[in-house]
């Protein structure tokens, strides 16, 4: 259970209030999830972590949805249930179906491999590849 | 520096030249990354990741650029500096801008700091986000 | 559910006993938590655990309040839910305030971030900056 | 070598040079590491970043030197090695000594070893500890 | 809960029963396990991961016990639940003793404990070991 | 570069010389690495890591060439570079073919992989297979 206590809409300060509000706006969405509750405990991080989350995964040269698959991969890498969930929500609202999770699945598990792989044989970086990988 | 032995065309087996082989031409390059030379040390390791590789990274309901995406998100999560390299140029070379580079390591960042505001506080799941979250 | 019997005190063997009584008299509790009755189950590690933790957490240059804190940093980083708890509890004791673990989660979610965003850019260290960090 | 070319002052926008003068001027030093030199590639990024980082690692209840220490446990345990030597540099900075230091690697070891002789014998929280370590 | 559906062997494709049939014939089970029943959920991903298994898992110059103890250790070191319990369920079977589980899970902890001692440090590889780690 | 200044015999302590002296009789060699002497700095925690190590290490149920092996997993799962370096060095020195090296690595990869197989989709585990796991 949650270390710290929920702070619902009705029991929120303005500051609070203010950013719970933009979320909805910004998320269409009527509620609240328990991630911004427990954030609001602290409302200098509530904020900033939304107004970081808004300015991140807005659209900008990445769509929305692949921003959401990036936010699972990495979620799935670290094994955080929580924010698998709420991000495989995401996605699907934005257009996921259970093929694209199928895949990007696949495409964690076996990067998290070969990640692996590379460190077991210690494999060092090929010049062209470094240079291929380089801002031109 | 690899703890084996790279595997060079002329030097190998003809059942790990046949995997160099077909890694060319569905990459359509001329050469072979220091990866593959060193997976070749051990031949069944190299025809299992390169066929399961092959079969990841092809289209399919995500196309091969958000694949290669998907990629560099898990081997910057892991911190494997090959493959952050090797896919960065993998990325590129799919049509990657620096743009998109930009706006990916920023969500990387990010899911990877609010996963442990999560675990920090302990947030457990909506019923909500978790109904959402599953297939229909 | 653990995969090993807890020990409890009634049953414990008189080398377990000593581990659990120093424990006891070390943190100036009457009870012996989950973590240790299931270390128990191999004496050598229960012993050898407690007296590297006792030794790791003993007041030094740093207070225990801090190094309760690094505790729950490593625990939040990992995902070790127990540990956290656990570590929690401790600091708690001994005095930390919601504030100061509002700002802990704050650091710990950051620099979770940056040291994606280093990866992911693949910075190499200042000269300069390696020479502060080193030893004098 | 990074990914991106790193933006000197003299070459930086503007927007990027605001930036930069507040890094030096809220941190009492004459020059920019690699870090912020890197993010200016992407100047929202830059921005966000360093006023997130300004605000968390800000005096607090935590003061600034355990927020250092904090930021070295993370940066350790990820194995991120420019984000270890830049925090050592800074904590060194905000008055760690090397007693402090190897206090810190000491804790970091013993936690991450006991988080997996926690997961290891998959031991459940304890009712108590639950209880003790929510907010009051 | 599972983000997809459990695919039964009644209701699987003649493909997915293959793949069953191939799993409870050469683990000698008469059913088949959750993780298999969610792979099922995309049929290109359970063939391909069991084929691997398969093969990985086979006896070759490391017996099958060995192989189960390092599935528990990487799983462990990560954190995954589920893997620990049914990889430690396998090793009971393939005839770990109590005696070896806490042993490995020592040696876990210990590697996880003195891989950040090295991190914190910044230990430099010795010429020497370099050289005798390397194949000859 | 290492944050601390490495302790040569020569230049050590009475109590730091004793460590090492057992360390060489240990493992009858009549050197001592970098991480050794990088510990070094910081008596207490040299003393307290080489008695576990020793303890942890030695043959048991488990023999040494086993528990290396289960080292090297930790490390490249956790991208150790020294730790993977000094460990397939001393599993070389204990018996570990490459072949045997090769087999390890394969199964540390797809450990690795199905452990996120198994977050990706949050497969809750099976009755039977958590009975399976405990300790009878």
């Amino acid at each position: 259970m949650a270390l710290v206590k929920f702070i619902e809409y009705a029991d929120a300060s303005p500051e609070v209030r203010a950013v719970y509000d933009d979320i909805m706006a910004t998320r269409k969405v009527d509620w609240i999830t328990n991630f911004w509750k427990a954030l609001a405990s602290d409302a200098a991080t509530l904020k900033r972590t939304w107004e970081s989350v808004k300015q991140v995964m807005a659209p900008g040269e990445l769509d929305p949805l692949t921003k959401e698959l990036l936010y699972i991969a990495v979620s799935v890498t670290n094994g955080c249930d929580y924010c698998i969930q709420s991000h495989t929500a995401g996605a699907r609202k934005a257009g996921m179906s259970d093929g694209m999770l199928a895949e990007l699945i696949a495409v964690v598990g076996m990067a998290n491999e070969t990640n692996r792989l590379v460190n077991g044989y210690q494999i060092e970086i090929d010049e062209r590849v470094a240079k291929a990988a380089k801002q031109r």
